[in-house]
Protein backbone atom coordinates (compact mmCIF):
# COMPACT_ATOMS: atom_id res chain seq x y z
CA UNK A 1 0.00 0.00 0.00
CA UNK A 2 1.29 3.26 -0.71
CA UNK A 3 0.54 6.04 1.39
CA UNK A 4 -1.65 9.43 1.02
CA UNK A 5 0.21 11.74 -0.16
CA UNK A 6 -0.34 15.56 1.89
CA UNK A 7 -0.46 18.21 -0.25
CA UNK A 8 0.95 20.90 1.45
CA UNK A 9 1.27 23.30 -1.12
CA UNK A 10 -2.30 23.04 -2.66
CA UNK A 11 -3.47 23.28 1.26
CA UNK A 12 -1.62 26.23 1.66
CA UNK A 13 -2.77 27.91 -1.61
CA UNK A 14 -6.49 27.13 -0.62
CA UNK A 15 -5.80 29.04 2.67
CA UNK A 16 -4.37 31.79 1.03
CA UNK A 17 -6.80 32.14 -1.22
CA UNK A 18 -9.56 32.58 1.20
CA UNK A 19 -7.29 34.99 3.00
CA UNK A 20 -7.02 37.02 -0.22
CA UNK A 21 -10.91 36.90 -0.32
CA UNK A 22 -11.28 37.66 3.11
CA UNK A 23 -8.82 40.54 3.28
CA UNK A 24 -10.48 42.15 0.01
CA UNK A 25 -13.93 41.92 1.62
CA UNK A 26 -12.35 43.22 5.18
CA UNK A 27 -11.48 46.33 2.70
CA UNK A 28 -14.31 46.48 1.14
CA UNK A 29 -16.78 46.45 4.26
CA UNK A 30 -14.42 48.55 7.33
CA UNK A 31 -11.51 50.15 4.96
CA UNK A 32 -8.93 47.79 6.80
CA UNK A 33 -6.35 46.84 5.27
CA UNK A 34 -4.26 43.83 7.20
CA UNK A 35 -1.17 44.96 8.25
CA UNK A 36 2.00 42.88 9.27
CA UNK A 37 5.33 44.20 10.18
CA UNK A 38 8.37 42.60 10.01
CA UNK A 39 11.75 42.95 12.18
CA UNK A 40 15.22 41.85 10.75
CA UNK A 41 18.08 42.57 12.23
CA UNK A 42 21.92 41.44 10.83
CA UNK A 43 22.40 40.45 7.67
CA UNK A 44 21.49 36.32 7.82
CA UNK A 45 20.97 35.34 4.12
CA UNK A 46 18.45 32.93 5.03
CA UNK A 47 16.64 35.43 7.07
CA UNK A 48 16.40 37.82 4.49
CA UNK A 49 15.21 35.04 2.00
CA UNK A 50 12.63 34.17 4.72
CA UNK A 51 11.74 37.69 5.20
CA UNK A 52 11.38 38.35 1.78
CA UNK A 53 9.13 35.51 0.61
CA UNK A 54 6.43 36.13 3.77
CA UNK A 55 6.75 40.20 2.24
CA UNK A 56 5.51 38.89 -0.84
CA UNK A 57 3.12 36.58 0.34
CA UNK A 58 1.54 39.88 2.22
CA UNK A 59 1.84 41.40 -1.46
CA UNK A 60 -0.25 38.34 -3.40
CA UNK A 61 -2.89 38.59 -0.97
CA UNK A 62 -3.53 42.41 -0.19
CA UNK A 63 -1.92 42.78 2.93
CA UNK A 64 0.05 45.43 3.72
CA UNK A 65 3.95 44.39 5.20
CA UNK A 66 6.07 46.93 6.93
CA UNK A 67 9.57 45.89 6.61
CA UNK A 68 12.42 46.66 9.18
CA UNK A 69 15.46 46.03 8.57
CA UNK A 70 18.46 46.73 11.19
CA UNK A 71 22.34 46.41 11.22
CA UNK A 72 23.44 43.85 12.85
CA UNK A 73 25.07 45.99 15.29
CA UNK A 74 21.60 47.52 16.68
CA UNK A 75 21.48 47.37 20.38
CA UNK A 76 18.82 44.97 22.37
CA UNK A 77 17.62 48.34 23.63
CA UNK A 78 16.93 49.72 20.21
CA UNK A 79 15.16 46.75 19.00
CA UNK A 80 12.69 46.86 21.72
CA UNK A 81 11.72 50.44 21.38
CA UNK A 82 10.94 49.75 17.80
CA UNK A 83 9.00 46.78 18.86
CA UNK A 84 7.28 48.93 21.12
CA UNK A 85 6.47 51.44 18.32
CA UNK A 86 4.88 48.49 16.01
CA UNK A 87 2.95 47.32 19.23
CA UNK A 88 1.30 50.74 19.28
CA UNK A 89 0.81 51.26 15.68
CA UNK A 90 -3.01 51.02 14.66
CA UNK A 91 -1.96 49.92 10.73
CA UNK A 92 -0.02 47.12 12.13
CA UNK A 93 -2.00 44.47 13.01
CA UNK A 94 0.49 41.93 13.29
CA UNK A 95 4.57 41.80 14.53
CA UNK A 96 7.08 38.75 13.03
CA UNK A 97 10.42 39.18 14.71
CA UNK A 98 12.81 37.15 12.66
CA UNK A 99 14.86 35.19 14.41
CA UNK A 100 17.52 34.13 14.90
CA UNK A 101 18.47 37.38 16.45
CA UNK A 102 21.98 38.62 16.51
CA UNK A 103 23.40 36.86 20.27
CA UNK A 104 23.99 40.01 21.96
CA UNK A 105 20.12 40.47 22.00
CA UNK A 106 17.99 38.63 24.24
CA UNK A 107 15.31 37.00 22.04
CA UNK A 108 13.27 36.47 25.16
CA UNK A 109 13.03 40.13 26.50
CA UNK A 110 12.35 41.09 22.78
CA UNK A 111 9.59 38.65 21.78
CA UNK A 112 7.96 39.41 25.62
CA UNK A 113 7.90 42.92 24.22
CA UNK A 114 5.43 41.82 21.18
CA UNK A 115 1.80 42.75 22.20
CA UNK A 116 -0.39 39.90 22.75
CA UNK A 117 -2.94 41.15 20.08
CA UNK A 118 -0.08 41.17 17.32
CA UNK A 119 1.66 38.01 18.19
CA UNK A 120 1.03 36.71 14.92
CA UNK A 121 4.02 34.30 15.83
CA UNK A 122 2.85 32.86 18.65
CA UNK A 123 6.69 33.66 20.20
CA UNK A 124 5.61 35.81 23.50
CA UNK A 125 6.37 33.18 26.23
CA UNK A 126 2.62 34.30 27.47
CA UNK A 127 1.47 33.01 24.55
CA UNK A 128 3.64 29.39 24.68
CA UNK A 129 2.43 29.25 28.22
CA UNK A 130 -1.45 29.59 27.49
CA UNK A 131 -0.92 27.26 24.84
CA UNK A 132 -0.26 24.74 27.18
CA UNK A 133 -2.55 25.43 29.71
CA UNK A 134 -6.28 23.93 30.20
CA UNK A 135 -9.19 26.67 29.93
CA UNK A 136 -6.31 29.24 28.36
CA UNK A 137 -6.00 30.58 24.87
CA UNK A 138 -3.56 32.08 23.50
CA UNK A 139 -3.78 34.75 21.03
CA UNK A 140 -1.91 32.87 18.46
CA UNK A 141 -0.40 29.68 18.12
CA UNK A 142 3.26 29.64 16.11
CA UNK A 143 2.46 29.12 12.47
CA UNK A 144 4.55 25.84 11.65
CA UNK A 145 2.83 24.08 14.70
CA UNK A 146 -0.42 25.14 13.53
CA UNK A 147 0.10 24.43 10.22
CA UNK A 148 0.37 20.48 11.17
CA UNK A 149 -2.59 20.60 12.73
CA UNK A 150 -4.04 22.06 9.59
CA UNK A 151 -2.46 19.42 7.87
CA UNK A 152 -3.78 16.27 10.12
CA UNK A 153 -7.34 17.78 9.85
CA UNK A 154 -7.08 18.27 6.52
CA UNK A 155 -5.69 14.56 5.36
CA UNK A 156 -8.16 13.44 8.12
CA UNK A 157 -6.33 12.18 10.52
CA UNK A 158 -8.41 11.58 14.10
CA UNK A 159 -6.27 13.70 16.71
CA UNK A 160 -8.22 12.70 20.06
CA UNK A 161 -7.26 10.04 21.72
CA UNK A 162 -4.35 9.05 18.97
CA UNK A 163 -0.58 8.49 20.13
CA UNK A 164 0.96 11.15 18.82
CA UNK A 165 4.63 11.01 18.65
CA UNK A 166 6.63 14.20 18.21
CA UNK A 167 10.48 13.82 17.55
CA UNK A 168 12.56 16.85 18.97
CA UNK A 169 11.58 19.66 21.30
CA UNK A 170 12.29 23.21 20.00
CA UNK A 171 10.47 26.34 21.23
CA UNK A 172 9.40 26.70 17.47
CA UNK A 173 8.30 23.52 16.45
CA UNK A 174 8.36 20.62 18.59
CA UNK A 175 7.38 22.14 22.08
CA UNK A 176 4.77 24.34 20.65
CA UNK A 177 3.07 21.10 18.32
CA UNK A 178 3.08 18.82 21.57
CA UNK A 179 0.79 20.97 23.19
CA UNK A 180 -1.31 21.63 20.54
CA UNK A 181 -1.76 18.07 20.12
CA UNK A 182 -2.40 17.45 23.74
CA UNK A 183 -4.98 20.22 23.60
CA UNK A 184 -6.30 18.38 20.49
CA UNK A 185 -6.94 15.39 23.44
CA UNK A 186 -4.10 12.87 21.36
CA UNK A 187 -1.97 11.18 24.04
CA UNK A 188 2.02 12.52 23.49
CA UNK A 189 4.82 11.20 23.31
CA UNK A 190 7.83 14.09 23.43
CA UNK A 191 11.13 12.50 21.90
CA UNK A 192 14.93 13.78 21.58
CA UNK A 193 18.68 12.97 21.31
CA UNK A 194 18.43 11.89 25.05
CA UNK A 195 15.29 9.14 23.84
CA UNK A 196 16.59 5.24 24.38
CA UNK A 197 15.63 3.15 21.59
CA UNK A 198 13.94 5.68 20.03
CA UNK A 199 12.31 3.11 17.05
CA UNK A 200 10.61 1.48 19.98
CA UNK A 201 8.76 4.60 20.46
CA UNK A 202 7.91 5.80 17.02
CA UNK A 203 5.89 2.49 16.17
CA UNK A 204 3.80 3.07 18.47
CA UNK A 205 2.47 6.68 16.91
CA UNK A 206 -0.92 7.01 14.74
CA UNK A 207 0.89 9.97 14.01
CA UNK A 208 4.41 11.01 13.83
CA UNK A 209 5.92 14.38 13.49
CA UNK A 210 9.75 14.77 12.88
CA UNK A 211 11.15 17.83 13.72
CA UNK A 212 14.67 16.77 14.47
CA UNK A 213 16.72 18.26 12.08
CA UNK A 214 18.64 15.22 10.51
CA UNK A 215 18.30 14.35 6.98
CA UNK A 216 16.15 10.76 6.48
CA UNK A 217 15.87 9.70 10.22
CA UNK A 218 12.64 8.36 10.35
CA UNK A 219 13.25 5.15 8.52
CA UNK A 220 10.10 2.92 7.85
CA UNK A 221 11.28 0.41 10.38
CA UNK A 222 10.33 2.92 12.68
CA UNK A 223 6.91 3.77 11.20
CA UNK A 224 3.81 1.94 12.46
CA UNK A 225 1.55 1.06 8.81
CA UNK A 226 -1.28 3.55 8.35
CA UNK A 227 0.30 5.99 10.29
CA UNK A 228 0.13 9.83 9.40
CA UNK A 229 3.64 11.16 9.06
CA UNK A 230 4.49 15.09 9.22
CA UNK A 231 7.92 15.82 8.36
CA UNK A 232 9.00 19.06 9.80
CA UNK A 233 12.24 18.63 8.43
CA UNK A 234 14.15 20.40 6.03
CA UNK A 235 18.17 19.50 5.09
CA UNK A 236 19.94 20.25 2.54
CA UNK A 237 21.63 17.05 0.89
CA UNK A 238 24.09 17.24 -2.28
CA UNK A 239 22.65 16.42 -5.42
CA UNK A 240 24.80 16.37 -9.11
CA UNK A 241 21.58 16.67 -10.98
CA UNK A 242 20.28 20.01 -9.75
CA UNK A 243 21.92 23.11 -11.32
CA UNK A 244 22.43 24.20 -7.17
CA UNK A 245 24.17 20.72 -6.36
CA UNK A 246 22.09 20.12 -3.87
CA UNK A 247 18.56 19.18 -3.14
CA UNK A 248 15.93 19.50 0.27
CA UNK A 249 15.16 16.21 1.78
CA UNK A 250 12.71 15.94 5.20
CA UNK A 251 13.26 14.10 8.24
CA UNK A 252 11.66 11.38 6.86
CA UNK A 253 13.08 8.87 4.21
CA UNK A 254 9.81 9.61 1.87
CA UNK A 255 10.47 6.69 -0.30
CA UNK A 256 10.66 4.13 2.32
CA UNK A 257 8.32 5.22 4.68
CA UNK A 258 5.53 5.97 1.73
CA UNK A 259 5.37 2.65 1.73
CA UNK A 260 4.38 1.87 5.33
CA UNK A 261 2.53 4.97 6.28
CA UNK A 262 -1.33 5.77 5.74
CA UNK A 263 -0.47 9.51 4.85
CA UNK A 264 2.63 11.35 4.60
CA UNK A 265 3.83 14.66 3.84
CA UNK A 266 6.53 15.38 1.45
CA UNK A 267 9.78 17.79 1.68
CA UNK A 268 9.90 19.89 0.10
CA UNK A 269 5.80 20.72 -0.53
CA UNK A 270 4.36 19.47 2.82
CA UNK A 271 4.69 21.43 6.21
CA UNK A 272 7.13 24.13 3.91
CA UNK A 273 4.19 25.90 2.44
CA UNK A 274 1.96 26.15 5.53
CA UNK A 275 4.37 28.20 7.73
CA UNK A 276 3.39 31.19 5.57
CA UNK A 277 -0.23 30.36 5.25
CA UNK A 278 -0.94 30.35 8.77
CA UNK A 279 1.08 33.59 9.14
CA UNK A 280 -1.11 35.34 6.67
CA UNK A 281 -4.46 33.92 8.43
CA UNK A 282 -2.92 35.11 11.98
CA UNK A 283 -2.24 38.38 10.17
CA UNK A 284 -5.94 38.52 9.16
CA UNK A 285 -7.23 37.47 12.21
CA UNK A 286 -5.34 40.01 14.20
CA UNK A 287 -6.89 42.20 12.07
CA UNK A 288 -10.42 41.14 11.66
CA UNK A 289 -10.01 40.85 15.76
CA UNK A 290 -9.67 44.58 15.69
CA UNK A 291 -12.01 45.67 13.48
CA UNK A 292 -14.53 43.78 16.25
CA UNK A 293 -12.64 45.91 18.92
CA UNK A 294 -13.14 48.83 17.13
CA UNK A 295 -16.97 48.59 16.19
CA UNK A 296 -17.41 48.17 20.18
CA UNK B 1 10.65 -7.75 46.07
CA UNK B 2 8.91 -4.71 47.70
CA UNK B 3 9.25 -1.26 46.55
CA UNK B 4 11.82 1.31 47.97
CA UNK B 5 8.84 3.54 49.75
CA UNK B 6 10.27 6.91 49.29
CA UNK B 7 9.83 8.87 52.55
CA UNK B 8 8.23 12.35 51.67
CA UNK B 9 7.57 13.83 54.94
CA UNK B 10 11.49 12.74 55.89
CA UNK B 11 12.84 14.64 52.73
CA UNK B 12 10.09 17.47 53.55
CA UNK B 13 11.59 17.69 56.91
CA UNK B 14 15.17 17.71 55.54
CA UNK B 15 14.31 20.66 52.90
CA UNK B 16 12.65 22.63 55.78
CA UNK B 17 15.88 22.28 58.20
CA UNK B 18 17.31 23.91 55.71
CA UNK B 19 15.45 26.56 54.91
CA UNK B 20 15.07 27.77 58.65
CA UNK B 21 18.99 27.36 58.70
CA UNK B 22 19.13 29.54 55.88
CA UNK B 23 16.38 31.91 56.83
CA UNK B 24 18.11 32.57 60.43
CA UNK B 25 21.77 33.32 58.56
CA UNK B 26 19.97 35.65 55.90
CA UNK B 27 18.27 37.33 58.89
CA UNK B 28 21.66 37.32 61.05
CA UNK B 29 23.79 38.42 58.09
CA UNK B 30 21.62 40.77 55.80
CA UNK B 31 18.80 41.56 58.54
CA UNK B 32 16.37 40.19 55.87
CA UNK B 33 13.23 37.95 56.97
CA UNK B 34 11.92 36.21 53.99
CA UNK B 35 8.57 37.23 53.76
CA UNK B 36 5.40 35.47 52.04
CA UNK B 37 1.96 37.23 51.24
CA UNK B 38 -1.24 35.08 51.08
CA UNK B 39 -3.95 36.20 48.85
CA UNK B 40 -7.51 34.06 50.09
CA UNK B 41 -10.36 34.83 48.23
CA UNK B 42 -13.62 33.82 49.52
CA UNK B 43 -14.84 31.22 52.07
CA UNK B 44 -13.56 27.55 50.66
CA UNK B 45 -12.91 25.81 53.88
CA UNK B 46 -10.31 23.88 51.85
CA UNK B 47 -8.30 26.55 50.31
CA UNK B 48 -8.69 28.30 54.13
CA UNK B 49 -7.09 24.78 56.10
CA UNK B 50 -4.23 24.85 53.10
CA UNK B 51 -3.20 28.75 53.77
CA UNK B 52 -3.51 28.06 57.19
CA UNK B 53 -0.98 25.30 56.88
CA UNK B 54 1.43 27.05 54.65
CA UNK B 55 1.70 30.55 57.14
CA UNK B 56 2.17 27.45 60.05
CA UNK B 57 4.75 26.83 58.18
CA UNK B 58 6.56 30.13 57.80
CA UNK B 59 5.74 30.51 61.27
CA UNK B 60 7.97 27.13 61.97
CA UNK B 61 10.98 28.30 59.83
CA UNK B 62 11.32 31.77 60.62
CA UNK B 63 9.93 33.52 57.71
CA UNK B 64 7.49 36.56 57.92
CA UNK B 65 3.59 35.59 56.57
CA UNK B 66 1.33 37.92 54.95
CA UNK B 67 -2.48 36.71 55.16
CA UNK B 68 -5.01 38.99 53.10
CA UNK B 69 -8.69 37.68 53.31
CA UNK B 70 -10.95 39.11 51.20
CA UNK B 71 -14.42 38.20 50.64
CA UNK B 72 -15.70 36.21 47.87
CA UNK B 73 -18.03 39.20 46.59
CA UNK B 74 -14.16 40.57 45.96
CA UNK B 75 -14.02 42.36 42.63
CA UNK B 76 -11.49 40.95 40.13
CA UNK B 77 -10.16 44.90 40.24
CA UNK B 78 -10.16 44.79 43.97
CA UNK B 79 -7.91 41.31 43.91
CA UNK B 80 -5.28 42.68 41.15
CA UNK B 81 -4.78 46.08 43.34
CA UNK B 82 -3.87 44.00 46.15
CA UNK B 83 -1.54 41.76 43.88
CA UNK B 84 0.20 44.85 42.87
CA UNK B 85 0.20 46.22 46.04
CA UNK B 86 2.16 43.05 47.32
CA UNK B 87 4.26 43.00 43.76
CA UNK B 88 5.68 46.54 44.70
CA UNK B 89 5.91 45.94 48.64
CA UNK B 90 9.95 45.70 49.80
CA UNK B 91 8.95 43.05 52.88
CA UNK B 92 7.17 40.53 50.75
CA UNK B 93 9.64 38.44 49.03
CA UNK B 94 6.73 35.61 48.07
CA UNK B 95 2.67 35.98 46.70
CA UNK B 96 0.77 32.93 47.13
CA UNK B 97 -2.68 33.07 45.75
CA UNK B 98 -4.53 30.69 46.62
CA UNK B 99 -6.56 28.45 44.18
CA UNK B 100 -9.36 28.23 43.19
CA UNK B 101 -10.73 31.81 43.06
CA UNK B 102 -14.95 32.43 42.63
CA UNK B 103 -15.96 32.06 39.72
CA UNK B 104 -16.24 35.86 38.62
CA UNK B 105 -12.31 36.08 39.05
CA UNK B 106 -10.06 35.45 36.36
CA UNK B 107 -7.50 33.07 37.51
CA UNK B 108 -5.17 34.22 34.77
CA UNK B 109 -5.69 37.84 35.43
CA UNK B 110 -4.88 37.90 38.23
CA UNK B 111 -1.67 35.02 38.45
CA UNK B 112 -0.26 37.31 35.39
CA UNK B 113 -0.29 40.74 37.68
CA UNK B 114 1.96 38.50 40.29
CA UNK B 115 5.74 40.03 39.81
CA UNK B 116 7.85 37.56 38.02
CA UNK B 117 10.43 38.02 41.00
CA UNK B 118 7.58 36.95 43.84
CA UNK B 119 5.90 34.23 41.76
CA UNK B 120 6.91 31.55 44.22
CA UNK B 121 4.12 29.13 42.98
CA UNK B 122 5.35 29.76 39.84
CA UNK B 123 1.62 30.31 37.46
CA UNK B 124 2.26 33.22 36.12
CA UNK B 125 1.50 31.89 32.62
CA UNK B 126 5.05 33.83 31.46
CA UNK B 127 6.83 31.17 34.09
CA UNK B 128 4.71 28.14 32.65
CA UNK B 129 5.94 29.02 29.20
CA UNK B 130 9.42 29.21 30.19
CA UNK B 131 9.29 25.78 31.96
CA UNK B 132 8.64 24.40 28.35
CA UNK B 133 11.11 26.74 26.50
CA UNK B 134 14.91 25.73 26.12
CA UNK B 135 17.39 28.09 26.80
CA UNK B 136 14.96 29.93 29.03
CA UNK B 137 14.57 29.71 33.01
CA UNK B 138 11.07 30.18 34.59
CA UNK B 139 11.95 32.27 38.21
CA UNK B 140 10.00 29.50 39.97
CA UNK B 141 8.65 26.19 38.94
CA UNK B 142 5.31 25.23 40.49
CA UNK B 143 5.73 23.86 44.19
CA UNK B 144 3.99 20.43 44.12
CA UNK B 145 5.70 19.29 40.54
CA UNK B 146 9.05 20.71 41.51
CA UNK B 147 8.18 18.46 44.89
CA UNK B 148 8.26 15.66 42.41
CA UNK B 149 11.44 16.11 40.80
CA UNK B 150 12.91 16.60 44.98
CA UNK B 151 11.90 13.37 45.08
CA UNK B 152 13.08 11.70 42.13
CA UNK B 153 16.41 12.91 42.73
CA UNK B 154 15.96 11.57 46.12
CA UNK B 155 15.62 8.47 45.93
CA UNK B 156 18.20 8.02 43.12
CA UNK B 157 16.02 7.92 40.04
CA UNK B 158 17.62 8.76 37.03
CA UNK B 159 15.39 11.08 35.09
CA UNK B 160 17.47 11.52 32.05
CA UNK B 161 16.79 8.95 28.91
CA UNK B 162 14.22 7.33 31.33
CA UNK B 163 10.83 7.43 29.84
CA UNK B 164 8.50 9.14 32.04
CA UNK B 165 4.49 8.64 31.56
CA UNK B 166 2.50 11.31 33.41
CA UNK B 167 -1.07 10.65 34.44
CA UNK B 168 -3.09 13.94 34.34
CA UNK B 169 -2.72 16.98 32.59
CA UNK B 170 -3.69 19.99 35.01
CA UNK B 171 -2.46 23.38 34.96
CA UNK B 172 -1.12 22.44 38.76
CA UNK B 173 0.54 18.98 38.32
CA UNK B 174 0.47 17.52 35.24
CA UNK B 175 1.61 19.82 32.72
CA UNK B 176 4.17 21.22 34.64
CA UNK B 177 6.27 18.21 35.85
CA UNK B 178 5.82 16.93 32.43
CA UNK B 179 7.81 19.65 31.52
CA UNK B 180 9.96 19.36 34.57
CA UNK B 181 10.92 16.10 33.16
CA UNK B 182 11.59 17.01 29.76
CA UNK B 183 13.64 19.39 30.64
CA UNK B 184 15.59 16.81 32.81
CA UNK B 185 15.87 15.32 29.17
CA UNK B 186 13.43 12.42 30.14
CA UNK B 187 11.33 10.91 27.12
CA UNK B 188 8.09 11.96 28.56
CA UNK B 189 4.52 10.67 27.76
CA UNK B 190 1.33 12.76 28.91
CA UNK B 191 -1.88 10.22 29.31
CA UNK B 192 -5.39 11.57 30.00
CA UNK B 193 -8.93 10.59 30.01
CA UNK B 194 -8.97 10.10 26.46
CA UNK B 195 -5.97 8.09 26.40
CA UNK B 196 -6.54 4.59 24.81
CA UNK B 197 -5.38 1.45 26.35
CA UNK B 198 -3.94 3.67 29.09
CA UNK B 199 -1.95 0.34 31.02
CA UNK B 200 -0.11 -0.43 27.79
CA UNK B 201 1.03 3.26 28.02
CA UNK B 202 1.94 2.53 31.81
CA UNK B 203 3.34 -0.51 31.58
CA UNK B 204 6.30 1.20 29.64
CA UNK B 205 7.31 4.18 32.13
CA UNK B 206 10.56 3.85 34.14
CA UNK B 207 9.03 6.91 36.45
CA UNK B 208 5.11 6.64 36.41
CA UNK B 209 3.56 9.97 37.86
CA UNK B 210 -0.43 9.91 38.82
CA UNK B 211 -1.83 13.07 38.89
CA UNK B 212 -5.36 12.12 37.64
CA UNK B 213 -7.12 12.40 40.80
CA UNK B 214 -9.17 8.92 40.37
CA UNK B 215 -8.67 6.46 43.49
CA UNK B 216 -6.37 3.85 43.22
CA UNK B 217 -6.16 4.21 39.56
CA UNK B 218 -2.80 2.61 38.76
CA UNK B 219 -3.05 -1.20 39.84
CA UNK B 220 -0.01 -3.47 40.10
CA UNK B 221 -0.63 -5.08 36.56
CA UNK B 222 -0.06 -0.96 34.72
CA UNK B 223 3.66 -1.06 36.47
CA UNK B 224 6.74 -1.85 34.83
CA UNK B 225 8.50 -4.07 37.09
CA UNK B 226 11.73 -1.56 39.15
CA UNK B 227 9.86 1.50 38.00
CA UNK B 228 9.94 4.58 40.45
CA UNK B 229 5.82 5.40 41.17
CA UNK B 230 4.99 8.69 42.26
CA UNK B 231 1.35 9.35 43.66
CA UNK B 232 0.34 12.48 43.58
CA UNK B 233 -3.66 12.19 44.01
CA UNK B 234 -5.34 12.87 47.06
CA UNK B 235 -8.53 11.14 47.37
CA UNK B 236 -11.11 10.41 50.26
CA UNK B 237 -12.09 6.60 51.09
CA UNK B 238 -15.19 6.04 53.74
CA UNK B 239 -12.91 4.06 56.53
CA UNK B 240 -15.30 2.83 59.48
CA UNK B 241 -12.22 2.44 61.54
CA UNK B 242 -11.03 6.03 61.68
CA UNK B 243 -13.33 8.78 64.06
CA UNK B 244 -13.85 10.91 61.07
CA UNK B 245 -14.99 8.12 59.50
CA UNK B 246 -12.78 8.39 55.99
CA UNK B 247 -9.17 8.35 55.03
CA UNK B 248 -6.88 9.63 51.94
CA UNK B 249 -5.83 7.84 49.47
CA UNK B 250 -3.56 8.15 46.23
CA UNK B 251 -4.26 7.42 42.71
CA UNK B 252 -2.12 4.38 42.70
CA UNK B 253 -3.33 0.55 44.77
CA UNK B 254 -0.20 0.91 46.73
CA UNK B 255 -0.65 -2.04 48.61
CA UNK B 256 -0.27 -3.82 45.29
CA UNK B 257 1.98 -1.64 43.45
CA UNK B 258 4.42 -1.28 45.98
CA UNK B 259 5.00 -5.45 44.94
CA UNK B 260 6.02 -4.22 41.83
CA UNK B 261 7.78 -0.99 41.52
CA UNK B 262 11.17 -0.18 42.42
CA UNK B 263 10.29 2.70 44.70
CA UNK B 264 6.67 4.39 45.62
CA UNK B 265 5.39 7.32 47.17
CA UNK B 266 2.82 6.50 50.03
CA UNK B 267 0.00 8.48 50.64
CA UNK B 268 -0.28 10.37 52.94
CA UNK B 269 3.42 10.82 53.57
CA UNK B 270 4.48 10.96 49.80
CA UNK B 271 4.29 14.26 47.57
CA UNK B 272 2.18 16.27 50.02
CA UNK B 273 4.60 17.26 52.65
CA UNK B 274 6.81 18.37 49.63
CA UNK B 275 4.18 21.15 48.30
CA UNK B 276 4.35 23.44 51.31
CA UNK B 277 8.21 22.62 51.73
CA UNK B 278 9.05 23.51 47.91
CA UNK B 279 6.97 26.89 48.83
CA UNK B 280 9.39 27.78 51.54
CA UNK B 281 12.21 27.12 49.70
CA UNK B 282 11.02 29.59 46.77
CA UNK B 283 10.08 32.24 49.68
CA UNK B 284 14.16 31.53 50.39
CA UNK B 285 15.50 31.49 47.30
CA UNK B 286 13.06 34.82 46.56
CA UNK B 287 14.47 36.82 48.86
CA UNK B 288 17.87 35.36 48.57
CA UNK B 289 17.75 36.71 44.77
CA UNK B 290 16.51 40.42 46.60
CA UNK B 291 19.53 40.19 49.20
CA UNK B 292 22.08 39.69 46.14
CA UNK B 293 20.24 42.36 43.97
CA UNK B 294 20.15 45.25 47.07
CA UNK B 295 23.93 44.25 47.13
CA UNK B 296 24.62 45.43 43.27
Amino acid sequence: MTAQIIDGAKIAADIRNRVKQEAADLKAQRGIVPGLATVLVGDNPASHAYVRSKRKACAELGLASFGHELAKETTQAEVIALVRLLSGDPQVHGILVQLPLPAHISEEAVLSEVALEKDVDGFNPINIGKLGMKNRMPSFAPCTPSGVIELLDRCGAKIEGAHAVVLGRSNIVGLPVSLLLLGRNATVTVCHSRTQDIAAVTRQADILVAAIGKTRFVTAGMVKPGAVVIDVGINEVPDATKRSGKRLVGDVDFDGVKEVAGAITPVPGGVGPMTIAMLMQNTLTAAKSRAVGSKE
